[in-house]
């Protein structure tokens, strides 16, 4: 009976810690005027995986959004067609849809303006227009009858639908059930001690301050309102130098407003351990250097060692279950397609 | 009962008809040093999917033989790490476990000895060494549970291990069940009239004297022993050079033997309506014009438009069913990986 009282007392302390923290949903909403269906989903895959609507029939979303792993490239830069570098680190498109806006800098939206993006930028897919890319699906003749059923017959092959097809499948990449998602729902066990320590310091230092809400990436926002930080915002503090992180001016490269140099969306934390290397420039390899340099670029504190691997602790907790994902059959190519 | 007896001729016209022809197993034998395994086929299809073996962490097996497709790459040539093209078109690796040889040229005797060639081509993995590649799997520490799994724990990680593994789970490529297969299994209803036309044709104009055996792709060999035609065997005849088909010496250029000079290794006839476009250098965009030109400079016949059409409806007949492809999970990146 002398045990029972310590029970209560450990579920009533995982209740209040649940109450500060958030887990990630099974599933995320979908916007009014694209309503997740089952064929839209299906639809989306055999897009998202299909390489033949890139200049060089080589890249999809796939190439460097790769679910099999972070939902990155594991690169620190991205290789697009004709194999030219990028100037940015892909960000995962694992739990994008619980995102503010889309790109590091956030010049998109919702999914959906995302997923057209990247089709006509001449380092990425290189086509040299939409039409040029929606005359590709038009010529696969077995792509039709995947829109009329997703979107009812008629004209629909419609870059608008592709694009609303994508983001429906993009929303259904969620990991949830972490230890972290298990712990804020009342397993005090999924996590370990040395987690727990640096969740809290995680909190006391100042990184919940930015890294809020269910995919650390900020809280709520008004659809289409980003959530936006200047980084680096302590600029004298840390190897900003050493990893080159002002050369890129973020937001301000896409607006060009003065007020817009060197922010940046925030981005999520979720799956850290599988979307190395780090930062918009991926100039950061591992965890503990990137905590450490957060810190001192964003909060102007110099923690120290113990604390750094404690909060990497609790991030490596944020690894969720990866959803098993089938492979779709791309219908077959005409002999010409790529002329 | 008046039709029992026609029935009973069309079931003998169809056990005969299946003396002649072979359905495509459901499953590939394996060498007596590599037993397939359920391990062996989880890590091989690890490394299949995994770009990290190429010099710039973006070319993977997958790249070119794209199993949601014709297990090819839709381009007449291949496209490797760097954005260079290759000199020839990718073959399929559905049903490569059925092949005499590898490679059109056969320079790889087994599957096994295939994976681990495209690993150091400069124009297609582009890595410098096997050396190198190993040393990537290595610093990749989730791989070593697998390697473990599949072969036993030790000094496991090796290439021959690698290939051996990638060689298993390319045996799982197999699609059986076409129409043409049923057909030869006693469903006489499974190929339409046309089809069954174009299957005599085949037959009689000697299709089948080279594309024999349950791929198509020539008759049983002792293993490593590649079953090689002269390609044109008729150069007077056709189109060639329209479609640049002497350029490229096949086998001898592998070999350096003169009696090699156009030589090249039958390949398969499944799924053509997935492989376009075709040959080796993939210049012929239809299957209608590659009929047409293989009767021209193989058998030195102008067979006419609807022995074209009825070859053609045959050929179709072979697309079989391809299995349902579970995505892997693949191990994180450490971040200095690509250093």
């Amino acid at each position: 009976m002398k045990s029972i009282p310590l029970i209560v007392i450990l579920s009533l302390f995982a209740a209040q810690s649940a109450a500060q923290w958030e887990a990630l949903p099974d599933s995320a909403p979908s916007p009014a005027d694209n309503p997740t269906t089952a064929e839209k989903i299906e639809l989306g895959k055999m897009l998202f995986f299909d390489p033949r609507f890139s200049a060089t029939g080589t890249v999809s979303c796939f190439s460097c959004h790769n679910v099999m792993e972070g939902g990155d490239d594991h690169r620190s830069v991205s290789i697009g067609v004709h194999g030219v570098a990028g100037g940015r680190n892909a960000p995962t498109v694992w739990n994008a849809a619980f995102l503010s806006s889309q790109f590091w800098d956030g010049r998109a939206a919702t999914l959906e303006d995302q997923a057209v993006g990247p089709v006509t930028n001449p380092i990425e897919m290189g086509m040299e227009s939409l039409d040029d890319a929606l005359g590709r699906i038009r010529a696969i003749p077995g792509y039709k009858q995947h829109f009329d059923t997703a979107f009812g017959a008629g004209d629909n092959v419609t870059m608008e639908n592709a694009a609303k097809a994508i983001a429906a499948y993009e929303r259904t990449l969620i990991t949830p059930n972490s230890p972290y998602d298990r712990y804020v729902n009342g397993d005090e066990y999924s996590m370990s001690a040395q987690a727990i320590r640096g969740m809290n310091t995680f909190e006391s230092v100042g990184c919940s301050s930015c890294h809020s809400g269910p995919a650390f990436s900020g809280p709520a926002m008004p659809a289409g309102a980003g959530f936006f930080v200047k980084f680096p915002t302590f600029e004298s503090n840390g190897d900003l130098e050493k990893f080159d992180l002002l050369a890129d001016q973020g937001r301000f490269e896409a607006t060009g407003n003065e007020a817009d140099k060197n922010i940046w969306r925030v981005p999520t934390l979720r799956n850290l351990e599988f979307t190395a290397p780090y930062l918009h420039n991926g100039a950061v390899k591992s965890l503990d250097d990137v905590v450490t340099l957060m810190a001192q670029a964003q909060l102007n504190r110099n923690i120290d060692g113990d604390q750094v691997a404690d909060i990497v602790a609790f991030l490596e907790s944020l690894t969720g279950e990866f959803p098993t994902q089938i492979m779709p059959r791309l219908p077959p190519t005409p002999g010409d397609l790529l002329d």
